[in-house]
């Protein structure tokens, strides 16, 4: 197997490997479904994603310039055909984008990943931007334009970004303060990198690939507040919810949380209200490939 | 995308949303693992698998001559060594091996793969039966030698093919009467476009991809008894599987059997007693990938 496909291999699995972790409480996984979007959505998006990754990877490797925005578009474009659900996989399709394209020109250490990522981040173009916008508004999201605070453009006029001289960097940069996954594609996929290592560490400890992705998910979540969460129900929301994460990890201690009462309860809680922990997701899903990447197999 | 990733997003989709029909009654699935083989296994196991059909079918549209074998020992390969597991897609793989090439030479039409699939298993060669055993050592699965009847030759010595020149088409007939993917290879796919399009009729009569696929594993394990059941517990323990899963129809009528109880039940009993309809979830698995070639969307 060439590297471009060994690559969009493990970014593929990755995302299934994050969709069947169970349970994740709130996101879906594979005893849940939300209204508009159900598991075997989020599996055909991930295979129909895989093409453009492995292109994405070989463009990476051999020419200087790397369209991100374009690839994001056409692996979002991709995805939304293969199913008939919401939007499924944009923010792991923007970490995984830049994801691929860093590891196709950079050793597997996290350190030279991450420089390269910075690097190729650093040099999008408003042409990146204006795919970007076309991404977002394609994928049905409008997490970008929730967010956004006067400096970063209309998502239903992609075209204002190409006039105004906003690169896809600046995009982003503008919804980092309040957007994880734009957060950590500006910061070179750093949060992404680290968690992939955790998965790797858990996966050693407890020897299930299934507790390995619910731990390292609880973690996270536990860490930060969710900021798919924070943008739909507020911060306070956002802070219970990690707190409540913590609870589990907590009351399990050295054990399996899988198994545990409270990681059922807080799942059927957060369905029940309508909370989804999904950047926190997104954010494993990218790092879960990263770890695939590194030889990690279920 | 062109047809070749066409074909092998398909087939990978296909593997994925047999292995997530939920709870196909003795298989693996979404809440059931077996002791040597998880669902995650069979995850790792379809995505390593893409590349090697994608190419496969670049060479089936391109070229002549065919290596099947070849191919579906790279592609049992690709798949051991992405998980930890045991046999989790041999069967997938010789049967959607053969439909890779055959879509990639015909129309979409059933009559027409069919037709390509027969000429494309009567071509193979003595290198092809070569490589079918080294997979099935390779695998771990041993099928095929359990059914032997002393015409075809041992797995343990792949070489003696060669000699004796027996073809891969020779081997897998001299299986065809107690196995149903060595059966339906050597028929041209005959049963597993048939449950391809039968999942299209049922997708567009529930709305429902999980009902869909339950439904028609259910329809084929009625209908016929399960191969793999039948070696390893007898024809008369396959045939009260049979009757069990009519029974589970039955009870439904026309209202959707995955919340039934019947249902349930006959997967826990399964489970308990270690039985598994294993060549029937094969077929699925290989019709369902053609379903999603027609266009079939979940």
């Amino acid at each position: 197997m060439n590297e471009a496909d060994e690559i969009a291999v493990s970014l593929t699995l990755g995302a299934l490997l994050e969709v069947s972790g169970w349970p994740k409480p709130g996101n879906v996984h594979r005893t849940r479904d939300h209204d508009d979007t159900r598991f075997e959505h989020f599996l055909a998006s991930a295979v129909a994603a895989y093409p453009v990754l492995r292109e994405l990877a070989e463009t990476a490797a051999t020419r200087d310039r790397v369209p991100l925005g374009r690839y994001l578009y056409r692996a979002v474009k991709a995805s939304r055909s293969a199913h008939t659900g919401g939007n499924t996989n944009l923010g792991i399709l923007i970490l995984d984008t830049l994801l691929a394209a860093a590891l196709a020109r950079a050793s597997l250490h996290r350190r030279e990943v991450r420089r390269e990522a910075r690097r190729l981040a650093r040099a999008t173009t408003e042409e990146d931007a204006y795919y970007l916008y076309r991404a977002i508004a394609l994928a049905g999201a409008g997490g970008l334009k929730r967010v956004r605070r006067g400096d970063a453009p209309d998502v239903s006029d992609p075209r204002r970004v190409l006039e105004e001289g906003i690169t896809m960097y600046d995009a982003l940069k503008s919804s980092a303060d309040r957007d994880a996954v734009a957060e950590d594609w500006v910061n070179g996929l750093k949060r992404t990198l680290r968690v992939g290592l955790r998965v790797m560490d858990l996966m050693a400890e407890y020897g299930d690939v299934n507790e390995a992705v619910v731990r390292a998910f609880l973690e996270e979540l536990a860490r930060r507040p969710d900021t798919l969460i924070w943008r739909k129900h507020g911060l306070r929301t956002a802070l219970e919810v990690s707190r409540r994460a913590r609870e589990v990890l907590e009351s399990a201690g050295d054990d399996p949380v899988t198994q545990r009462r409270e990681l059922r309860l807080l799942d059927e809680e957060l369905h029940a209200r309508g909370i989804n922990p999904g950047s926190t997701a997104d954010i494993l899903a990218a790092g879960l490939g990263y770890a695939c990447r590194l030889g990690m197999r279920p």
